[in-house]
């Protein structure tokens, strides 16, 4: 499935909640599959952190045929045929404001000054992205979705419309997410701002200006990142304590094997070589190591510095039950979505308990909730991995309860 | 108590585990009680990172009284009266080799150069410090220890007399250890690291040269360390989403409480504004965030860099079953000593199942073992705390089973 993105483009400002307003603002959209004539069965997905727009099918490349590396994000799930079937529902993807992936973010031109946004960009949170998406969605000509689906942040966005916009969303799907951050998901993300902010080459959030990138900071923040999206156990099967195997041939002490004899020397022990400490601080001893290390030099190569703090703030600001002392039965009593929640047991980013307090406070106000918390040992990551109970659970569930309020039939 | 440090100096080199030579070097010792006429009764306490010789006690100021913020880091554990009485016990405690509290390390001056060792300070392993500890310990005219004791990386240290120096331990007291750190103990070290390594002000480890300290590593290090030495429970309980309270005051957002109402303007509702998000992506916005980053600053303003590098290198590196084909029991197999380990059941960085992976190794060799899993809310930093359990159950095996053996009587 080849997949072309559209820019939307908005004139009217948008008030955002920190007071400030958007002027004139673009958002890049994806859809796969065909708006049916009642307009029904419209499935808007909601992207994570480190996501966009694209969140199926393939990019073209020249020659119209799919390009190596442009998978969407979410192609294991939203497909013909797959769980969430594009034979069957209209699926919009669409770039968050602040992003840096297409819509209006801090690397677009700040018109009141005609240079980048930068760190002037103004602060946007999960209920400002609703507003945009609800925006979208009224120029497409959809008043009601079918269904609302995220992971993540995604989730919360979800969550945040059937709170904002209840009376236009049939169905929420809500995988891997939490009603709000706790303090230490909330440290993390400080850390990750930290070592962004005071990289030298930030300049401020202005480093478009001076023509460099922050890319230490984005690495140690990535790579932070990706040790809260695994779980112990995945990371021990996957790496344990092993030695990355490759380094003492990069780094000379032992020829590539099949190598040149004239590599000349007594025939190193390979074996023990490859298995022997190298007793240094700085280079990279561990496979664990390595795999960091590549994960944030290839984040710091294409992400923005400015979306990242933007994003983790949005996390961090998220609470629906802010307003309500805390109350998150009192928040959700607005809702009026049926609901699927989707944990998984192995994600100590956004336990299994912290879906399990939405569930609870949908119950208490007897909303219709389906929960799934599937036994993965791939920790938050796995909401966007192959697990067939997974991808199983939400087939199932739009198959019948999103397909079964389409059919104006009770799921 | 007034505690006194004293240095040992010690002219033979000492062989490392990487296969370099450490030529004299001093370390930092304070003892605490009296050695008995057969030399008995002598205990050593092992650190962990960011701990010193200065165990108990306080230090003296000018005047002989006790100096303010100068109390040993397990002065709740050791002292006249304490679960590890110094009244009964002569307890040494000895600052390790690499480390900035005084025993030689990187900040000190390398003989061949002239100049402070800064990174050429060479890898040192938890192996090593045990072999530089066994060293003092025969000039100090110590044959047999009580008890060594310590917790984290301070237990590994425990655990490597035990199968170093197998017949001179009768008494091992592991808290909140492992035996051997996981690969995502490793990669949290990694990240502080390479934050380190990142900074400009790092060159190459060489800083001391360039009269400059890599302070913005060293605080996203500390910032990391710290989420990971708390429980988010406690984290959750300590600060959850509270905001951080004195910002808009100190912003100029907010008139101090009963300033001068000559700051005029119209009085604003103080509680709704201490209470607002203030939507920043750089300001501290959360309580969390502004005790992560106190911590990060007081840190950087004591502790050396390349210290932190070769001490998690320590850390990520021991691994006594490596020798073994991974078999913890094979590994264990030689110790002799009897064997206290006490964990906490929120400690997620040295899990309690780690401790009980060496608990039983040691079973299965068939050891003497006592352990304690205290239920205590505080994570990693439970070992440091005031938990009444936790105190007694060490008193009670210091009581018994170490003054047990004391005697000759089998406790």
């Amino acid at each position: 499935m080849i997949a072309t993105p559209q820019t939307f483009r908005f004139t009217e400002p948008l008030k955002l909640r920190s007071g400030a307003m958007l002027p004139a603002y673009e958002l890049v959209v994806e859809t796969y599959g065909t708006l049916n004539a009642d307009r029904s069965n419209a499935v808007l997905i909601c992207h994570a952190l480190n996501a966009s727009h694209h969140v199926a099918g393939w990019h073209a490349g020249p020659d119209g045929q799919p390009l190596a590396r442009s998978e969407g994000w979410w192609n294991n799930m939203i497909g013909p045929g797959k769980p969430v079937d594009t034979d069957r529902w209209f699926v919009i993807g669409v770039n968050n404001l602040g992003s840096c992936f297409g819509s209006t973010g801090p690397t677009h031109t700040n018109p009141a000054t005609g240079s980048p946004w930068g760190a002037d960009f103004p602060v946007v949170t999960v209920e400002d992205w609703v507003d945009a998406q609800a925006r979208l969605l009224d120029t497409m000509g959809i008043e009601t979705l079918a269904a609302v689906m995220g992971g993540s942040l995604g989730g919360m966005q979800t969550l945040s419309w059937t709170l904002q916009y209840p009376e236009r969303v049939r169905h929420a799907v809500v995988v891997a997410s939490a009603p709000n951050l706790t303090a230490e998901n909330i440290a993390f993300n400080e850390v990750a701002r930290r070592a962004i902010v005071t990289d030298p080459d930030f300049h401020d959030g202005h480093y478009l200006r001076h023509e460099t990138l922050p890319r230490r900071g984005l690495r140690i923040a990535r790579m932070i990142g990706h040790i809260t999206y695994l779980s112990d156990d995945v990371m021990n099967e996957k790496f344990g304590r092993n030695l990355a195997p490759t380094l003492p041939a990069a780094r000379g002490l032992l020829p590539p094997e099949g190598a040149d004899p004239a590599w000349g020397g007594p025939a190193p022990d390979r074996a023990a070589l490859l298995d022997a400490y190298r007793y240094s601080t700085q280079d990279v001893e561990f496979q664990i190591e390595s795999y960091l290390r590549y994960q944030g030099d290839k984040f710091s190569e294409y992400f923005d510095a400015n979306t990242y703090l933007l994003i983790t703030r949005a996390l961090d600001y998220f609470d629906p039950a802010r307003d309500f002392d805390g109350n998150l039965t009192a928040a959700l009593a607005r809702a009026q979505a049926r609901f699927f929640l989707v944990s998984f047991t192995t994600d100590w980013r956004f336990s299994p308990a912290r879906s399990r307090e939405i569930v609870k406070a949908l119950l208490d106000n007897r909303r219709e909730v389906s929960y799934a918390e599937i036994d993965a040992p791939h920790g938050h990551d796995a909401f966007l991995l192959d697990d067939p109970r997974y991808l199983g659970a939400v087939r199932a569930y739009f198959d019948q309860a999103v397909a079964g309020t389409l059919k104006g039939v009770a799921a």
